[in-house]
C-alpha cells in the first residue's frame, strides 16, 4: 500500500477546510459534517469529492464454536441468511437499496452448498472454522487464504466505486470478534463478551464460561495479529481484514459497521496502519465493548442509534450522511457567490 | 387538534410491534429504528408508513435586538440568507435536494422587500420585531397573526405530503430563544445563552448582559405561552408554532431541527399537548442549552453531528433515517417468508 505523504495530505485537508470556511455558513456551524467532507477530499484529492457509487460485500462464515451454545440461533441461520441476502430480504438490502448500492455476497465458509447466483461470490476456504475451544479455529494458510480473498474482492468489485463498505453474517461471530479485541487490546474479556444476538442471564454467563476457556487454552502472539486469527477466527473476519487492506490500496473510503467488523478493522490496521487514513465508522454499535474498543483505535461514529444487528447495516445508514458531507462541499454557495457578509465587522463595512 | 385514542394508538403500536419482531434479525437489533418505525405506524395508521414526500418550510424574521449586538453577524444577513435560500446555494437547499424534499421560504418577518418567487411565501406581520431590551417585541395580535399563518402554511402546502420540516434564518433568534426557553422551563438563563452563530469571549460575555438585562425589564406569565412570544419574539418561531401545530392537525409526522425550532415545539406543545404525538427530533445541537431543553421535553434525538446551523439542516440530515425505519418495515422478509429459524429452541425442532 501506498501511505500518502503527510504533506501532500495536509495541503488537500487545508484546501478543503478553506473551501468549507468560505461557504455561506457560520465558521464550524456543521460539525462533524465538515471533518468528513474534508477528509473525503484528502482520499480522493479532489475538491468536489463523490460518495455516489457504493459497493456493500456481506462476508460470511460459520464458526465451530457455535456447537458451545454461545448464539441463540442455530448454525444454520447463516446459511438461511445468505439465502435471505440473494433473494433481497435482509436489512442490508433494504438499506443498499435505499441507498443505491451494489450488493455482494463473499461466502467464505458457510456450512452448506449454494446454487450459483450473480451476487454470490463462492471463495469457502473451508466450511466453518474448527471449534476453539478444541484446537485453532484456522490454520495460518487458511488465514491468509481467506485474507487474500478479501482483498481480491474489494480490488475487482471496488475499482469503479467511490465507497465500500463490508458486512457480515456469521452465527457465533461476536464470539471470535470478543476474543480477537480482548487478545489484541489487552482488554479484559468480561469488557468485551455482550449479549450478540440477545443473550441474557444464564446463557450469557455461560458464553462467558466458554469464552473465558477458549481464551486460556489457546495460544497467540498480540504482536502477530494473524495468530490470533488462527486461534479465534473466523473466516469471514479475515475476509473483511483484506477487504479493508484491498480498499485502502485502492486508494478508496471505506466504512466500518459494527463490533465485528471493527474487529477486522483493528487487525487490519495494526498490520498496515495506513488503512486508517480511508476509514470512516459508521455507527456506534449496542454491543457491549464496542465503545471500548472504538476509543482504543481513536474513531469517531457517525451514528448512534442503539443498533446491534451487523450485515454492514450501520455503515450503510451512515452512507446519506457521507453524501451530504461531500455534497454540501460541491454544492453550497461562497460567501461572495451569494453576496453574504461574513460577519459583523464587514457588514458595518 | 383531534387527539388520537389512546386505545387506538397503543393497538398500532403493538401491531408495529408484531410484524417488526417478526422480521429477520435478532428481537430489538435494529434499536432506535424500530421505535421510530412503530411511531411511523401510530401517526399513519397504516403498517406500511411511508416518507417518501417531504416539506421543507424555512421560517424567516428579523429581531430588534439585533441592534445590541448580539450575533457576529449584521442584520442584513437574513434578507441576503433568504436570497440565498431561494437561489438554491445555502446548506438547507443542498439537503433538501438531496432527499427530494420541496423547499419554500416563508417571510413573516424579514426585513427589506422582495421580488416575487415560486418559492417565497410573502407572509410578513411587520418588518423584524421590536428591540425587547426596550418594549416587547411583538404585540398579542402580531404574535397570533404570526402563528395563524404558520398554521395555514402547514394546512395548504403539506396537505399531499408524508413528513414536514421548519426551519429558520434570523439574526438574533437564538437571543429570543434562549429567552424564550428559559422563562417556559424557568431554568437559569446563563444554561440557555450559547454561541449562537460563533460567539466567544468579550462578545458572548456582552450578549448574555443584554439578555439577562431583556429577561429582567419584560413581563410575561409561564402559564400563558403567548406572552413568551409577545415579551421576547420573534415572528419565525412564532410562525413555527403555527406550523407544528398545522402539521399535528393534519395528523402529518414533523422533524424538529435545532434549538430555536426546539423553543417553537416548547411553545406549540405547552399550548396544545397532542403535537408531541407527531414530532420527531432530527439531531441534539451543539448550541448550549438543547440538551437541557430537550430532557426537558423527553425528546430523543436521531443525530448528534455537533451541527449548529439551524435553517432545517439537522432535521432535514435525519429525512434517510426515518425513510431507513420506514423501508425496513416495509421490505424486510419475515422469518417465515425467508425461512430462517426463529432460535435455537425452534431450529433444533
Amino acid at each position: 500500500m501506498e501511505e500518502m505523504l503527510v504533506y501532500e495530505r495536509d495541503e488537500w485537508f487545508s484546501r478543503a477546510k478553506q473551501a468549507m470556511d468560505n461557504k455561506t455558513k457560520p465558521l464550524g456551524s456543521l460539525g462533524f459534517l465538515e471533518e468528513i467532507a474534508c477528509r473525503l477530499v484528502v482520499i480522493q484529492r479532489s475538491l468536489k469529492p463523490s460518495v455516489e457509487k457504493v459497493l456493500v460485500v456481506v462476508f460470511a462464515g460459520d464458526h465451530g464454536i457455535a456447537e458451545e451454545g454461545v448464539s441463540l440461533y442455530p448454525q444454520e441461520v447463516t446459511y438461511q441468511m445468505v439465502l435471505n441476502f440473494l433473494r433481497g430480504g435482509a436489512a442490508v438490502n433494504v438499506l443498499a437499496r435505499q441507498v443505491g448500492a451494489e450488493l455482494l455476497v463473499a461466502d467464505l465458509g458457510v456450512k452448506g452448498v449454494f446454487s450459483p447466483h450473480p451476487a454470490l461470490l463462492s471463495l469457502k476456504v473451508r466450511e466453518a472454522t474448527r471449534n476453539a475451544l478444541h484446537e485453532n479455529a484456522l490454520t495460518r494458510t487458511e488465514v491468509e487464504e481467506a485474507i487474500e480473498e478479501g482483498k481480491e474482492v474489494a480490488l475487482r468489485y471496488g475499482k469503479e466505486k467511490d465507497l465500500l463498505i463490508a458486512g457480515e453474517m456469521g452465527i457465533g461471530n461476536t464470539s471470535s470478534a470478543s476474543l480477537v479485541l480482548s487478545a489484541l487490546f489487552d482488554i479484559p474479556l468480561d469488557e468485551m463478551v455482550g449479549k450478540g444476538t440477545g443473550m441474557e442471564g444464564e446463557r450469557l454467563e455461560h458464553k462467558r464460561k466458554v469464552l473465558k476457556e477458549v481464551f486460556r487454552r489457546r495460544k497467540w502472539e498480540r504482536n502477530d495479529p494473524l495468530s490470533l486469527l488462527e486461534a479465534f477466527g473466523g473466516l469471514e473476519i479475515a475476509g473483511m481484514v483484506g477487504f479493508y487492506v484491498g480498499a485502502a490500496s485502492l486508494g478508496k473510503a471505506f466504512v466500518v459497521d459494527g463490533f465485528i467488523s471493527t474487529a477486522a478493522f483493528a487487525i487490519a490496521s495494526a498490520m498496515f496502519p495506513p488503512v486508517k487514513e480511508y476509514a470512516f465508522l459508521g455507527h456506534l454499535s449496542e454491543e457491549k465493548g464496542h465503545r471500548l474498543v472504538v476509543e482504543k483505535l481513536g474513531m469517531k461514529p457517525i451514528l448512534s442509534l442503539g443498533m446491534r444487528l451487523g450485515e454492514g447495516t450501520g455503515a450503510v445508514l451512515s452512507v446519506p450522511i457521507l453524501r451530504a458531507a461531500a455534497s454540501l462541499l460541491r454544492e453550497m454557495a461562497s460567501f461572495e457567490q451569494a453576496g453574504v457578509s461574513k460577519s459583523r465587522e464587514e457588514g458595518k463595512g
